[in-house]
């Protein structure tokens, strides 16, 4: 027997897969005490090879935040999102780099996911990530720590219509 | 303004963030027709770096399946699932390795999410990957697409309880 979800539930989670988007126009807005933590929280309950949970999170608002928008050519992102979540892969918790990366992956669809159902826009911003050295060295950050992936949260501008796919049987093999 | 999703929506997919499990152990139970489209389509909505969607899904019941079992440790829990989605990475279609290996995590965890959400069970199988050539050359793949992971699906003998994390506070820098 399936355990029991309910048909609601389940319409709920598959609305966040399908319409969740990349959001990158922000109203200067605040977002409210307790959604980062709520954001931060899904991410830290994503499965990990062996349980091995390789994420650290840093949380940056404010002229820290604008100020990391030097590293890419999304700094108008960065800058009109209220924070940003940046994502590194601790070294220290690492089994296997593939599996960590894909461990992070599910922790941040996690948290875009929960953005998303809390009728606020996310961007997951990898091309940060071609200056990562950079990155660590202006937050401090120890040689354990790379950065995989920065997060930009806030009140949405406009959201989105749903994105584009590749057709299902195009990804069937 | 943000968008309005509603308490009980935002609560559901909470819900299955925090409360999906790997399940190992499945009934003899058949899925119902329908329910591995719902899945991989979970899975194809899932974000990627400039939407490379660089995934390929290849689902394997009967007797193909469980003869991959002698590729894992874990034959018994490939035996145990009435299907199982082999993950590959398409070289075809990546442009970075850790971000498509990120982007294949996110679509792995909406799978797991959507599956968790029917009521069903489903667990990440990585160690498999360990022998990724051999299951390859088993299920004749061409050369650009490389198995990343293998998701099994069915119906949950016992649905375990919530599993062990890190508190947060030792997540964030």
């Amino acid at each position: 027997m399936a355990r029991k979800v309910g048909e609601k539930n389940e319409r709920a989670v598959i609305e966040a897969i399908q319409n969740r988007r990349s959001v990158r126009r922000f109203r200067k807005a605040r977002l409210r005490p307790g959604v980062i933590e709520d954001i931060l929280e899904a991410g830290r309950w994503a499965p990990s090879g062996l349980n091995n949970q390789p994420w650290k999170f840093l949380v940056l608002a404010g002229e820290k935040k604008d100020a990391i928008g030097v590293f890419t050519h999304y700094a108008s992102v960065v800058k009109g999102a209220d924070a940003v979540i940046a994502v590194f892969l601790d070294h220290n918790l690492g089994y296997n780099r593939d599996r960590d990366c894909m461990a992070i992956g599910a922790a941040i669809q996690n948290m875009l996911l929960v953005i998303h159902a809390k009728g606020l826009g996310g961007c997951w911003l990898g091309e940060i990530v071609n200056r990562k050295n950079k990155v660590s060295a202006f937050l401090h950050m120890p040689k354990n720590l790379e950065l995989a992936a920065v997060v930009a949260v806030g009140v949405a501008r406009t959201y989105p219509r749903r994105g584009r796919r590749r057709a299902l049987k195009k990804c069937i093999l």
